[in-house]
Order: C-alpha cells, then structure tokens, then sequence
C-alpha cells in the first residue's frame, strides 16, 4: 500500500506537523548519500522520542509501508538510501547525549548524536570511545552502529560492535525491545545487540544506545617508514606482534597513493613501494619503550626515511599523509569504483601484487591504502566512465578483487557495510545456505519486509 | 517420533558402530555437568567431523529427534544436558588444533579441545588465548562459545565471543554454513558469528571455530589489599580508571568468604570487609608504572596490608587466595544455591550490602565473591535442603537477588549462562517482547525446535 493522505494526518499526530515533510526541496536533503546515489523518499519524519517511531511502525507495519532510517547520510554503500521510496526516518531531533558515567565508564545517547561531538564531550571527562571512523564530523553514532564501522584504531581497540553494551530498538511491528545496559558481561538470551549492530538497519530501528567508554591513554606514539618491498613490510607489521607490542594503528599506502598525495599536498615523500605508519597509546613509559622497538624494527626490515614523531604536532602531518589519500585520488579528477576488502593481514602484500597484476595492460588505474593492521584496504579504481570499455573492465575488475580477497579467506566488506554497492558480489563471499540462514533471521524480525527494503540480499539490479 | 532400531541403523551407517552408544553405563557418562543434575540421553554419539553431524542431523530433523551438543561438561546453568533425552552429540572426538598461524595470530580449532590443552599449545607459541575460564582443565573451547564463557581477565580482554572470528556450524537442518574467517573485521551479512557464541547450544551445533590470538603479554604485577568498607573499595576500583590504567582483572570477596578461605587454607587473613586483588600487565616499564600507581591507590583509600607480589610465586599466592574462593564454600557441607549476577561496576557494594540486609534474620548463610573490575559477581546462598523452612527460603532469596540486580540495571547471569538454572528467572530481566524475538531467532533456525530443548526461555519446571 502506498502513502496516502490519511495515513500523512496520522503522522502529523503522531509526531506534530514540525516533524513530517512530503515538499519536494525538502525531500531532495534525504535523497542522498556518501555514495552519490540517489532516491527520493515519499516522505521524511523527524521523531523525537522512541514512542513516536513506534506508533509510527505499527502504521507502516499494518500498511505494509517501506521504511528507512537515515543517519548522517555519509555512509559509502548506500545503507540509508530509500531505495523503494517510503518514510524516511531521519534522526536529526534524536540527538542528545543522555548521560555520561564516569563511575561505570558508560553512555547513554541518542542515535542522532554527531560522532565527533560524543568524542569531544567524553574527552572532556578524560574519557575515550575508541570508534571514530573517518566521517567522525558528519557521522553520527547511530550510524556507525548500524554499519559497525570501523576506523583506525581497530588494531587494538576493535570495532564499533566492541563497545556497545545496550540497546533500545522498535522492530518493524512497532514494539519496543531493550537488551543489555551498563554491563560488560551479560550472557541472558542470545546476543541481539550485536546481532543489530550491522545489520545497516535492517533489523530494527535503533533508538537508544548504552556504549562502554575507557580511560583515555595518556600518550601516544607515531612513527613513519617506508619500503620497496611490500613483503618485507609485511614482516615488519608481523614482527612489531612478535615483539608483543599490539599498536594501536598500523596504516599503508602503496605508491600510486604516495603519487596522488604527493601531487595534492604539494609535497616529497621517499622513492618506495609502500608507505607504512605505525602509532602505539598507552602510558609514557610504554609507549616509549615501544616506539625504541618499532623504530629498530623499520631499521632491521630496510625500510628507509624512519621517522619517530617528536611531538603531538608532526604526529599529526605523519597522519595528514595517509589521511589525505582518498581526498588526493578524488582530485585526480577520475571516475571512481571503491572497494572494502579484507584479508589477513599477513596475506595483505599477495593482495595487493594481485590487485595491480590484474590491473595490468588495463585503461585503468588502481590505487590501495588503508589499514594493514588489520587487513582492510580501500581499493580505488580509476577509469573514465564516458569510456564504455573502461567501464566494463572496471566493473569487471572490481569483481575480480572481491573473488582473489575471498580466495585468500578474506571479506567483501571491512568496515562500510553491505548495503547496494557490494549487494551484486554478496554471493562470491557467502553461499546458499548462509544466504538463506540471513533471510531467515530478517523474517523473524520484519515479516512483511518493510525495514529498509533493497539491501544486502534484498538487492535488485 | 522416537528413535528405533532403523534410525539408530542409519546412525552406524553414518559414524560407524565405535561411535554410537546406547548402553544405560555409557549413556550415564553424558547425564550430567557441574549442576550435579541428572538427564539420561537415549543415545550418544562421538563424530569425528561436521559432515557427520550434518547427516545426522538430517536424520533427527526429518524424525523430530532431540539433539543436545555436549562439551566438557563443566557448565553450571545445565546448557549440555539433554533433559527432554534423545541424542547426544559428544565432541570427544573431534579436539584438534588444526592450525595455530602466527602470522595472522589466529587459530583453528575443533570444538571438543580441551581449554588448558590451546592455552599451552599457544603459549608455546608466545601467544595468547585471553578467555580462560576457572574450569579450563576440563572445559572444551566448544562449550565456552556456546556459553560466551568469562574469566577474570575479562575487565581488559573482554569475553569468549571477542575472540570469535570464524565459525562452521550445522544447523538443525543439517546444512552447514561457514561464517568469518582469520579477519578482524567483516560486516558481510548479519554477525550470525556472535549470535552463535552465548547461544547455548540451542541454534546451530558449531563444528568449528577460528579464534583470534594476541601476543603473549611480557609482564604482569599482581597486588592484593583489604578494605574495611566496600564503597570505599569501589572508590577504589573507579579511582584506578580514571588514573587511566585499565587492569587484566579486579577481584573480590567478601567477609563471609574470606573465612571460609580462611579456614579451608589454614590461613590467617586481616580483618577486614573485603579483599581487593588488582593484577595489571604489559611490558615491564607499563606493569611497573601502574602497580606503583595503584599501591598509592589502595593506600590513598585506606585499605590495611597491601602487597605488591614481588615474584611470580607471590602473585600465584594472591591468586590462590581468590581462586579457593569456591571450594572454601563448597568445604563447609552446606547445601548451597548459586547465582551468576552481574550490576554495573560501581554499584557492586550497594548490590552486596543489599545481599547481606535481605538475608539478615535468615537461618542462612550467604557468602560473595567475583569479579569487581566487570561488576560480575557470584553468590553463594548456603542451606540445609533437608530444612522445607531453609530451602524456601533460600529460594526466595534467589529470587529477590535477580530482582534488585536488574533494579539496579544487572544481569541475571554473566558468564554462566541460562540454561535451566536461570531460565525460571528469565522474565525478570527480559520482558515479553524480549522473549518473543528471542523465540523467533530460535525458530528462524531451528524451525521444528529440536536442538537443544527446555532451555532459556523454552523451559518447564
């Protein structure tokens, strides 16, 4: 059943005609993602309590209505795009941090919460959410919940799903469902907060979050080098475990990334194959006994150029180099295809030879950067759409990446989620009988399939 | 339908006779786990691979036969007793270690191996399995996924499922899916990985897992100390997070169990309220900086005969005070009743205090101790059952223990699981809506309800 006007006079009492808009300009803010897609909604709501999306499900629910719940729309693979049209939830008014614990070393905040405003209020209480993924300014916590993401500190401090301890959510019929709280430990029932966080809210809709928060380290290091050998990095990065030093980011660049960032930044780095930087956090005393470690370690693996940051400020130019990798092979001007991929660390060098072989003798450039502590690299491929072949070879590339990640046990998708982008190659990572267990577990939570319709396994081409 | 004489045929088709057992001896070897409750099997069977089980199970689900997985038989919810009968599957036989990759610090396991035996294999390595829970001499790695078993490290390393990176598993109806691999991050599908681990045994019959390693830690300090007033001690324990040190565990006991300790060791320990043990580690400069630390700590908040363990020899001493916690109990011949409890952390002492002040007036003892630096704590209500008066009381006061710790926004259980113990006070924590999307996660995979029945919510008394 499609929208009409009297269910429209519903929502407007549900949630006061201030939090309803079905007025194209309007429409046309909620249409859209990091992705570059688009999909108009049929309307956008702006709920501001739990109680109101729950009354507004059972409507939905009862007229078999698609709904969608929308973050900070910075997601890269479209998970909070209508894409049947239908509501839109938007989580703009949904946005207050309900409380910051620093007894029990808890949260509890709204899904709308802007990352990097919860980063900098439990900063202030000399405390430390780990997960701050790259969009940390637009992206708010609901989201990231939604798609798990992950970020740079993953080495050690895991993903997103590591800190969330409880859940407020309404399911597709409408009813409220709480699991967890403030507790570390809590083994009543199955594990449905995990099982929600990336599900890209296909589930349920998320209304309230508890998070566990740490101390924040006192101190951090950050080394850089490079190396002509991927391989041998590799090494390097296994080395650093054996020396029982877990860092906190382990991050790569190969040199057509090097290239690009050279050229954006105006700047000179080191003839080499790939770029490595390493940070560890911790107490004073760790961390400088780690970095003397580390830095031995560059020297003993050949890599060239080492340097350990001095103070906070060229720690952070270290990172400027590999935070502007993807700003610096968008301004090549190029069109672009992006991929997520996982392996095992170990096998990241085997990847990446593979990726530009396959790239060889192509139209077509590739470049990969990202975290090689944890095996996840971002691959960009760069062609001209206006050139039908290149298109096609690089359409037909991305599927061969995702195939060679898999072969070597790796994943379609580290850190941005399912959603339509990498729907098309769900198949090559999970076969029937996982496919058909996820359906299974999505009936159970939205019969009718209204929740965010279109996405992972749901997806038509 | 029953088992008879054709589909146990069927079976030593399957597994070969040396793997079937239906003799009442043998079959009393499977009836029971650390409950000391009683369930006899109609039949157990040893397979020695998943595609064994997988044709069994094929069998059992066309048939409507029950099936219960069972691992070191160590659990102390019930998780692995097959109270309605039918089939037992043991995971004797299938306990190798198939590959422990120091390049990736990861391992690939067989459910049935035994806790201590991976520890040792991969501390040989110079590597670390963090979850190690007090039963590891005998408990299989299966049965502490199934159970999302803790462990006093868990304040730092967290819980069972942290390390949980790739599972194979057959489902009731005999497919077998794989999820995960030796990736740290993976957002391909719905995390099916964590809703197995803690599921009891009651979605999927998991027939392998991947785990993830860390580096062997170099170093750790070890400090124990009492406190006369156990606000202050959590004080205490808050004080040591926000000097920004996050310990690998807390540990306490109460007064009642420290005499039990007392007079099970022959040992003379301060008077005091409770004991305090904080372990710390690291490298050694981290280790060292901490404890110092922390010792000012313990006494900054008053706390009488604090020890820094000088040697590894000490630090087990301090250990063995903690860890004779429950056999000092056991030793004094009382009937005893016990709960799993979890309470956000720094409301532990108004959880105790509560304890004590409900069983005030009581011709009962009751005794706590556990972990303080997760808030999991264990209690142990002592009885004469041959007393109606003692053992209904006794039971009530259970009852009102779950109660105000979910008041306080606890957990019925942390790390023993619901199982059957627990089950009755399921709808204490979890409400209606809970229970009935638990119910349809159940049934998403086990359609006709045959894998391990009359457990968690689906329990009868």
């Amino acid at each position: 059943m499609k929208l009409n006007s009297e269910i429209i006079e519903k929502f407007y009492n549900i949630l006061g005609k201030e939090n309803v808009f079905t007025d194209r300009e309007t429409l046309k803010h909620f249409d859209y993602d990091a992705t570059e897609r688009h999909f108009l909604p049929d309307i956008v709501i702006t709920p501001e309590n739990s109680k109101q999306i729950s009354e507004v499900m059972k409507i939905c629910y009862e007229n078999e209505i698609y709904v969608t719940p929308q973050g900070g729309k910075t997601g890269l693979s479209g998970g909070c795009l209508p894409v049947k049209g239908g509501v839109v939830i938007s989580f703009k008014k949904m946005n207050k941090i309900i409380e910051i614990d620093d007894k029990n070393l808890t949260a509890i905040i709204e899904p709308g919460v802007i990352s990097a405003d919860f980063q900098k209020a439990v900063k202030e209480k000399g405390l430390f959410f780990p997960p701050d993924p790259s969009s940390t300014v637009e992206s708010t916590i609901g989201g990231n919940v939604a798609e798990n993401a992950g970020y740079t500190r993953a080495v050690k401090y895991g993903v997103t799903k590591d800190y969330i301890l409880g859940i407020e959510a309404v399911l597709p019929n409408g009813k409220i469902v709480k699991f967890g709280g403030k507790n570390i430990k809590d083994v009543t029932g199955y594990d449905v907060i995990r099982l929600l966080v990336g599900s890209e809210g296909t589930l349920a809709i998320i209304t309230k979050i508890i998070v566990k928060l740490l101390p924040l380290p006192e101190y951090r290091k950050t080394l850089i080098g490079y190396f002509d050998n991927m391989k041998v990095a590799a090494d390097f990065v296994a080395n650093i475990f054996q020396h029982r030093i877990i860092p906190t980011a382990i991050e790569f660049m190969d040199k057509i990334t090097m290239n690009a960032v050279e050229n954006y930044l105006n700047i000179k780095l080191p003839e080499a194959e790939t770029m490595i930087l390493v940070e560890v956090d911790g107490n004073k005393a760790s961390c400088e006994e780690d970095a003397e470690k580390i830095f031995s370690l560059y020297k003993k693996f050949g890599a060239k150029d080492v340097k350990v940051a001095k103070d906070e400020k060229e720690a952070d130019r270290f990172w400027t180099i590999r935070r502007e990798a993807l700003p610096s092979l968008k301004a090549k001007g190029l069109d672009q295809l992006e991929a997520d991929i996982v392996v095992p660390r170990y096998f990241l060098p085997d990847f990446v030879e593979k990726i530009h072989k396959l790239a060889e003798n192509q139209p077509i450039e590739v470049a990969t950067y990202g975290h090689a502590g944890d095996g996840n690299l971002h691959v960009t491929i760069m062609y001209h759409k206006s050139s039908f072949d290149e298109l096609v070879s690089a359409n037909e590339l991305l599927k061969k990446y995702y195939i060679e990640a898999v072969k070597l046990g790796g994943s379609i998708s580290g850190e941005h989620g399912i959603g339509i982008t990498a729907a098309p190659y769900l198949n090559i990572q999970l076969g029937e009988n996982e496919i058909e267990l996820l359906k299974k577990i999505k009936k159970a939570f939205d019969e009718k399939g209204i929740l965010n319709p279109g996405k992972i396994f749901d997806y038509e081409e």
